[in-house]
Formats: C-alpha cells, structure tokens, sequence
C-alpha cells in the first residue's frame, strides 16, 4: 500500500480533462458504479463518503472529504481530503491518496467538460463569481478547452480580486458589478451562497454557467428563474436533487426532477445536447466519485509516495 | 496524520468489549450518527463504505472494507479494512488505520454483548458453527463475558475443528454432528453460507444465537422458522432488513420489520429483554460503523504508527 503526498505537482490538465471526460461518458452509457455520497454532520461542518467502481480504468475506492467552513481562521482549508484505492481483483488497499487539491482540480476538470460541450462559443469572455481556489481551477481547467478572451471576476472583497486577476495575467481581467459580470458566455459561479445571489435579468439568452458552489442541501447561488429558463444539465441525478443548484427549489417545489435536460453524461456522449445557440445552459456540479478515481488513475503515475505496510 | 499498521497488538479484549458495549448503549439512546453502510459489487467480491460519528466518544470516520472469498487461494484474507478517522473539529483526517484484524475483534466484542445480555445463563455450553477467524473472535471475546463451561464446534472440515481446538484448550472441546453442536446455551454461526444450515428442531427453548455470518443480501445460515420461533434482537434495524440474517426471509415474506423485537442497543439500556428464561433470542449481526469507530479509539493509543505528511 502507499500513501500518495503531494499529487497535483505536474500533472497535465488536459490529461486531467480528458480522463473526467472519459469518466462522465462511462457515466452517460450506465457503466459505472456509484452509490450517492453519504453525508455526516459534525459540529463544524460535515464530512461525505463517496465510494464507486470505474470498470475502464478497473479502479475502485472511497474519496473522503470534508466541508468546515471555519477552517481558515484555524489555518486549515475549508475541504480536506483523503482517496483509498482499493484492489479490484482481491479488494485490497493498495492506496491512499492525499486528495484535497485533486479534489479542486476534478471539479475544474468537470465544469472544463461542461462549457466545451455546451458553450454556445469556442471564444468566450468568461465570469467568475467568488475567487477561491475552485474559481481557479475552473479558470484554469476551462482555458485546456475554450479560448478565454476576456476574465471577468467578482467578488466581495476588492482585494480578493487583484489577487486573482494576478494568477491570471495572460487574459485581458476586469472587474465591477455582479450584474457586470453576469454580461458574459460562460459565467462560474464557486461561493458558498444559501440564498440566490445572481438575478435572472442579468443572464441574457446563449449563456453557459457551471453552478458549482452549491454541493449540500440548503445551498444555492442561482435566481431559481434562471433555472426555469434554462436547459439544467447535472453531474448526477440523486446527488443533484439532493445536494445540487437546484436542491432549494426542489425542496420548494418550483423545480422538479422532470425539469431536468439531461446529465453531462449525456452531453458528452452525444445523448443531449444545448438546444441553440440562443439557449441558456446550466451545468448543476455536485461532484462525482467517478471524478475522484478518474483524477487518482492519473495521480498514482505520478505523485510522491511513502510506501506502507498492509496487512 | 498518522498510519497505525498493527492496531490489535495487545489490545484489552475486554476493553474492547465495554467500548463496544457502550457504542450500542449511545446507538440505543440515538446518540450517534450512522448512515446505511454502502456496497459496492466488484468482478470477483464487494466492498462496504461504512461512515459514522460518536459524539461521546468525539471521534468520527469511514471504514472501508472488502469481501472476496477467492482471496485464500491468493494468499489473502477474504476481508481486509481500512479505517480513516477525522479530527471532528476540522475535518482533517488524523488516522489510517489497517482495520482487518480489529474488524473480527469489534465483531467478536458485539456477540460477546449479546450474548452477555441474552444468554439464559452465566456459565454456558458453547456452540460453534464455522472455524475461522470470526469464530476464534467470538469465543475470545465471549468467554470475557461469560463462563465457558464446554466448547462444541462443527466445520465441514474435521481438520479445521482439530485446529480450532488447539486454539483454545482452556475449554474441554467436543466435535459432532451440526444437530449435536445446536444442543448448546449459546450458539454462533460463523459461515459465508446462502442457503440455512441450522434447522430449527435441532434449537431448543431458551438458547441464544449470535447470527454473525449473514452480512450482504442472499446470505442466510438458520431456518427461517427459528427466526419465527425467536425474538429477533438487530445491530442495526436498516442494515439488517438489508444484509443480515433476516434478509432473505424479509424478502421472501416470511419475516417482517414488525417482526424484530429490537436492536441490541435497546437491549444494552434496559428498554428490550429476553422474555423469560425459555425464549429462543437470536441476535442479528451486520456490524456497524460505531463498532469500528469504538475499536479505533482504543487502537489509536496502543498501536505502532508511522507519522505521514498531511495536508
């Protein structure tokens, strides 16, 4: 068994792209297996249990993650996580896997294969909505795919701003109001919001957006009128119902099951797709296990690791 | 972080007995929280995800655990676990611990609760259908609890009942048919068995069994008329109608949930019991997640560990 360290050093995020891809595709044509994560409510926070079996990659195993949102004033990020990898023939540990900064670019890599499939462009002026470490890897998996034009970012805090459009020097950046943001092709949206905070008026007809920071019962980010206007693709059906940007109206009763396009899965293999150019596209992330083990295939080639002892 | 490697080294089996003993009384009071553990079905076995959080105990995890039953014939146990624990204040992950071992252990220490509170007697025969390493468990960790006056074991294989022998000469030890081991005070069935091997003449009024083998769909060892016969004592109520012994005949429409008499927690606090002194009390085991986190406490502070970087 080995323990793998620091394993985003070098790798390839068009490799990283390409392998959650190819994992949403076995998705789409039912070859995967993937119970939906578990969640535990602790104090602070909670942790999710995400077990699933990848048979084209024959990997298996349980990525382990946690949300505290009070994290950073102790000095420790908000989501930590751990991937055990087990054997597929004999269901041995043969892994386990620092998975926290995996886990960023994964979720990159999934709203990277989102707005290749249903930008309504290949050129596009990209809105980023909050500016932690998922609104850069969504930046950063996203320009493997599109051409990004033009950065427009927002966030609360002005300072958080300058910062980001700093890691982003190669794109012409500005910055302004949410609704000047919200003026874009594809727009990201990676705050922890439970209360819409981007208005249907702003989003004008053709845009793509990757809702991303709703991932638990209670969150949204998104003016539920967006989504009555818009085709919804999610990453999976029960965890998007039960955790995803549209969880709040569901849980309303303004959206329903049956209101939803499609899942990426789906769109990728070719099952669904934007309906024209004129439509808005909304991609609902709630982050898959097949994800995690697609990323770990790749980190296990090339992470440090420790060697361990088991049994 | 830390990697514990050879957690059941001088571990207390009675202090394991009491930890678990207390998990069930904090599952009874509904102190803790444990979601349904998780299968997922491989080419040639399964593996279970089982997430859970004990407050008394401030310590919250995932084990994560295979069945292949081809594994012997590689040179590897059928079962083989891992256990990742968090800090609950943070969500970091602080542990990884190998879990095979302590698996059996926190599966011996819940029949030895069982049996503790149901057994007609405190000095018993001790029956014992299956030799391996979860019947080694359970003698170890009931005669803990209870006088073991006479050990009666039955394999399909008489070598393996010799060696079981030797292994706990302590007890005068007698072989015999399946019906002459089933005349006893306390009878385990150990087996991986699909179809029931214990017919129901052969019980007599007022044994206890420890129905330990059943713990994934299909699988059953008593007559279903035993089960009809008995109160009828779960680990867990969910995990049992699933995977447990009564799954097969819930499934069937022999037994239903109105059926269970009640879970081994209600039976640690005092708010379910053996009827009377003839009852057949049958206790139900699929093993839960706050067994593992109960057993992970205590190997926490005994077991050799290799300190790993993390984040």
């Amino acid at each position: 068994m080995r323990y793998f360290t620091d394993t985003d050093m070098g790798l390839d995020i068009g490799l990283v792209n390409l392998a959650v891809e190819s994992a949403f595709s076995d998705h789409g044509k039912g070859l995967v297996q993937m119970p939906p994560k578990v969640y535990v409510t602790l104090p602070e926070g909670d942790f999710r249990t995400m077990p699933a079996y990848l048979p084209s990659l024959s990997i298996a195993g349980v990525k382990v993650v946690n949300v505290h949102p009070g994290n950073p004033a102790k000095g420790l990020p908000t989501v930590m996580a751990l991937t055990i990898i087990l054997d597929i023939a004999t269901g041995k540990p043969v892994a386990v896997i620092n998975a926290t900064r995996l886990t960023d670019m994964r979720t990159g890599a999934a709203g990277a294969v989102a707005a290749k499939y249903l930008s309504p462009k290949k050129e596009i002026v990209l809105g980023v909505v909050g500016t932690g470490k998922q609104a850069e890897a969504q930046v950063t998996a996203i320009s493997r795919e599109l051409k990004i034009r033009e950065l427009k970012v927002w966030s609360r805090n002005p300072d958080h701003v300058r910062k980001f459009a700093d890691r982003f020097m190669e794109y012409p950046c500005t910055s302004g109001s949410l609704e000047k943001i919200c003026d874009c092709d594809v727009l990201v949206t990676t705050t922890p919001s439970r209360s819409p905070i981007v208005k249907s008026e702003w989003i004008h007809d053709g845009t793509h957006i990757n809702a991303i920071g709703a991932d638990a019962p209670g969150k949204e980010e998104l003016d539920p009128a967006i989504l009555k206007r818009a085709q919804v693709f999610v990453d999976d059906t029960a965890q998007a119902l039960h955790s995803g940007e549209i969880n709040v109206p569901v849980t309303k009763g303004i959206f329903r099951e049956t209101d939803i396009a499609g899942t990426l899965g789906e769109v990728v293999i070719g099952k669904k797709k934007r309906a024209d150019a004129g439509s808005i596209t909304v991609f609902d992330s709630t982050g898959l296990a097949i994800q995690d083990l697609a990323i770990a295939h790749i980190a296990m080639r090339h992470g440090e690791k420790i060697d361990l002892p088991f049994p």
